[in-house]
């Protein structure tokens, strides 16, 4: 390919609303160009990208034995009510009304015509084990699009979905598109981290989460460098930092406090350890009656070690607050507590609140916590001597780095990750609503045991930006880059040596297969250099009268600090050679 | 591939609501399969044939210079509005509102996104001429959807668009466009003619459809075989079939014609040749003032002889019906000429009509017309003598076949034809409504001058079935067909020989890149030879342990009456040869 029949349209700077350096460099790489509001234009040198995704995707998909079909973008609502999504998703799901005033959806996901599709098409236990995928557009209504293809509106996911006969199977075809992921996230050269999710109110058998490592990404990993113990920060597991409750050494104190409303803050006017202070979260549960209105209310306090963070994930998963629970209002707090929140703690309670303690805050002693009365903490205190056992002691709080791994192999580490990949082992939630079951050996019906694994196909490409990039632009994994390598030559019109050398060494990479670029604009070469830095392509070949004249052309990987000279007659078989390892 | 490892689903009746040969075989092919009204899913089997259709139409595109980007699905109002498609078009364009109640279209094609790429992106007459396509479902909300994917509402479509600095240069990228297409279809082994079309409302320069041959094609082409003309029916100029007016030679006459309202009627009753009645067609005009009240109509009769037929849209082309034009109402006919359709005729009017004959009816002598009297006709018509000259003469008819070709080469020939593609030269109709400029050498801004060019990507798989297909089902053209080749091993569960050698033959094919299907099922033959012509694939090898009891195998292509008996060690060669050849 040569620059004159392509369209290459580079910006020295980033439009203001471009926050995340990924976003940035897709506008002015010109991979990407805004039509509307988390709705983009995938320009000629973005397309290439995501083509080498889908292709990549598509062989491991076809590899681990997946079918391809297509499923549409506009979908009757009829299955969506089915399933009772119609009403469950709220305005993210794009509605949308034909001429005969029915109503569709556009797709954000394709669970309901998939399980349509297979109610019908797979009828008897023969057929099983199956699993079909489509790589399609999709439309969430997100409510502030952002960060470019990271967060926008309309995007490509490859969404697959298994079909088995008993939860054993369907384990086993969870467990093949697990390997596949693995494989295509290696492929596309991306460091990686498969972690073990929250199954969330789908309430799933299994989840697993794809997350490119990237400081910038939104999600918390938890790993053990020990083990291969991997998790989103939501389920990792927080075993209790002390393991027996020590005997009270203290004495109970009321201390003043004045203005100190944070842990942090007490912790430093009394000299204290964070580690020593324990936090007040105080939650609320409303029951309601079948009319909807709320008959009764409980205040829940959640304590965790002033250093540690709720996890409001795993509070969900407490009996009691599994329904849904809201954080409680200020006059709540006040009517339970006598006292505004800041001074808050389990102490001296003006009405019954139930009380769960995090695993950790269950076993500290001496402890120090609000006092329940503005600008006044208690210190010294203890479990059992200054106040009742917590109704409740449960893991409530996030890991943190340096956290015994729950395997107990060793300590936890966390990193931040983007979200690429996701497999679900869904179980019969679906096929349960639709009524979507086959015939068994002795022709009873079952219920089809289903799987759902998807990949942000176009997310795919901020996720990559976001973990290989440095001051002059991308730099692309070979696997997925637009062009592969680029010859720039120095005055291709000037040089008829220039010409023909940088020609036949783009007609030998064609031939072989190698995806080549020949920048043939006659930009300067500061101007050339730059734009593909910016592009990203790994791998650069300039050409120059100065360097043939010694036979030599020069030779740069995008991440090496210097250009190598080769030989001009072995260039061509230094970069097959590099392409084959 | 072996079927196994696939999906196929076949049935022996299709459902009531296919109407059509190719709605029927893609249904019990099980290549689509109904999810709404006009909107399918992609079955994995005939996923299989879009992607080698998408295949074909991008070498060919890229071949041509075009690059290719994606431009999105959902597109925001705001662009429609500007080049007013946003009112113009009907409730075929659907519209949806995003959760911040903004208007949307789910686009039906692309022209004002990609001139706002264009308007953005091509600044100078440097950078053109450029052509940017992308392959990209669409949806039409058409009223009646039907025909499976001929009529369809969601559907894939390439669309390609070309931007150049002045006429001319558009005419070059026209024709490139032009020349690309006649390879698209003729790699898709299809029989089609590229016809010129009419270019209709959009005003633009130069318009020709490429309709692929089938007797249940929607639309009339007009051809000849001593010339390479050819147009669709819309266009093809009618030639006066009579060179000069002859002198009279009857009296005109009023002729009793009771009950015979049609041309058809009174020829018979007359005993007298078709060709010598004339057919009269009322017509009329409002002109409206700025409230939109109709402040004067004009009537129009349309003189067509009576075995010719009105073409709407050349009549439309007529100066004072440019602007849209409607049948008559009975009162106005009765008004206008004083009885009841069935009789009318150019003669006696009660008030002014304007009389627009077609070229060979104001060549006639001595011709048949209503006497503007019921149950009357006039015989011995003689323009200039019996009544004034017409208004106009015009070409207002459809040709029909046998018509000398308007090149002069000979007569004209007609056959049905299905629209897969159509190329259009648009001029400036949308760059000037969106002000997309160019700036020239001498830094004025100009108008780019714009093509645009479709084909119907799923429609192509209908419409090569209506072409390619028989009692048994389809008969996939190799280039697009599922498979190219089907293995059917007969006992493959159970000889250990005849599984070898299936096996070996489907390895060898697979590995010569030779898109190739093993029915590993263990269905019975019959079953499984119906299947696969019912699904058409082209070349098929039985192979059974009677045959290889002689060292033989058997070939049948799809089209061949009777099997051939081949050396099972040479099967191989053969089909490699057949599929090189």
């Amino acid at each position: 390919m040569k620059a004159s029949q392509f369209f290459i349209s580079t910006l020295k700077e980033a439009p203001s609303d471009a926050e995340i350096v990924s976003h940035k460099l897709m506008m002015r790489a010109g991979l990407i160009k805004r039509l509307g509001a988390g709705i983009y234009n995938y320009m000629p040198m973005g397309l290439r990208v995501i083509r080498k995704v889908e292709h990549i995707i598509r062989e491991e998909m076809n590899r681990a034995g997946a079918i391809e079909l297509l499923m549409p973008i506009v979908q009757p609502a009829e299955l969506w009510q089915e399933t009772g999504r119609w009403d469950k998703m709220g305005p993210e799901l794009l509605r949308v009304k034909d001429r005969h005033d029915r109503d569709f959806v556009i797709q954000p996901t394709s669970e309901e015509v998939i399980t349509d599709i297979a109610r019908q098409e797979l009828r008897s236990y023969r057929q099983l084990p199956k699993n079909f995928y489509h790589i399609q557009t999709k439309f969430r209504d997100e409510r502030r699009p952002r960060f470019g293809v990271m967060r926008g509106r309309e995007f490509t996911m490859k969404d697959a979905y298994s079909f088995d006969r008993d939860l054993e199977s369907a384990r086993a075809s969870y467990q093949t598109m697990y390997d596949a992921y693995v494989r295509i996230f290696q492929r596309m050269g991306l460091q990686f981290r498969a972690v073990a999710a929250d199954t969330g109110a789908i309430g799933g058998q299994a989840s697993h989460e794809f997350q490119v490592i990237a400081d910038t990404g939104e999600d918390a990993i938890v790993y053990c460098e020990q083990s291969d113990y991997a998790a989103n920060i939501e389920l990792a597991e927080a075993l209790p930092l002390i393991a027996e409750r020590a005997a009270p050494a203290q004495p109970l104190a009321k201390t003043p406090t004045p203005g100190k409303s944070t842990c942090e803050d007490v912790a430093e006017l009394l000299q204290l350890p964070l580690s020593q202070t324990v936090k007040s979260l105080v939650l609320a549960t409303d029951e309601k009656n079948e009319a909807g209105e709320v008959v009764r209310t409980t205040v829940w306090l959640l304590l965790v070690r002033g250093d540690h963070e709720l996890n409001e994930v795993k509070a969900g998963k407490i009996e009691g607050l599994k329904d849904g629970f809201r954080f409680a209002t200020v006059a709540e707090i006040e009517e339970h507590f006598g006292c505004k929140p800041g001074y808050l703690g389990p102490i001296g309670l003006k009405k019954p609140v139930k009380v769960v303690a995090d695993r950790t805050v269950a076993n500290m002693s001496d402890f120090v916590c609000g006092a329940n009365e503005a600008d006044f903490h208690y210190t010294g205190v203890n479990w059992g001597r200054d106040l009742p056992e917590p109704d409740l002691v449960a893991d409530i709080r996030n890991v943190v780095a340096g956290d015994p791994s729950p395997d107990g192999k060793g300590v936890l580490s966390i990193q931040r990750g983007i979200e690429v990949g996701h497999v679900f082992l869904l179980g019969t939630r679906y096929s349960k609503d639709m009524n979507a079951t086959y015939l068994d050996e002795s022709g009873k019906p079952q219920l089809l045991v289903m799987g759902c694994y998807g990949i942000g196909v176009t997310r795919i490409l901020g996720a990559a930006i976001e973990q290989n990039h440095d001051e002059r632009g991308i730099i692309w994994p070979d696997a997925i880059a637009p062009f592969r390598v680029v010859i720039c030559p120095i005055g291709y019109d000037r040089s008829a040596e220039v010409k023909a050398a940088a020609d036949r060494l783009h007609d030998q990479l064609a031939d072989a297969g190698i995806d080549v670029m020949l920048d043939d604009r006659g930009e300067r070469p500061g101007a050339m250099f730059a734009d593909w830095e910016l592009i990203g392509v790994p791998h650069r070949v300039v050409i120059s009268d100065r360097g043939l004249k010694d036979g030599k052309v020069e030779y740069q990987g995008r991440r090496d600090s210097a250009a190598t000279p080769l030989a001009a007659d072995q260039v061509f078989d230094f970069l097959r050679e590099k392409f084959l390892a």
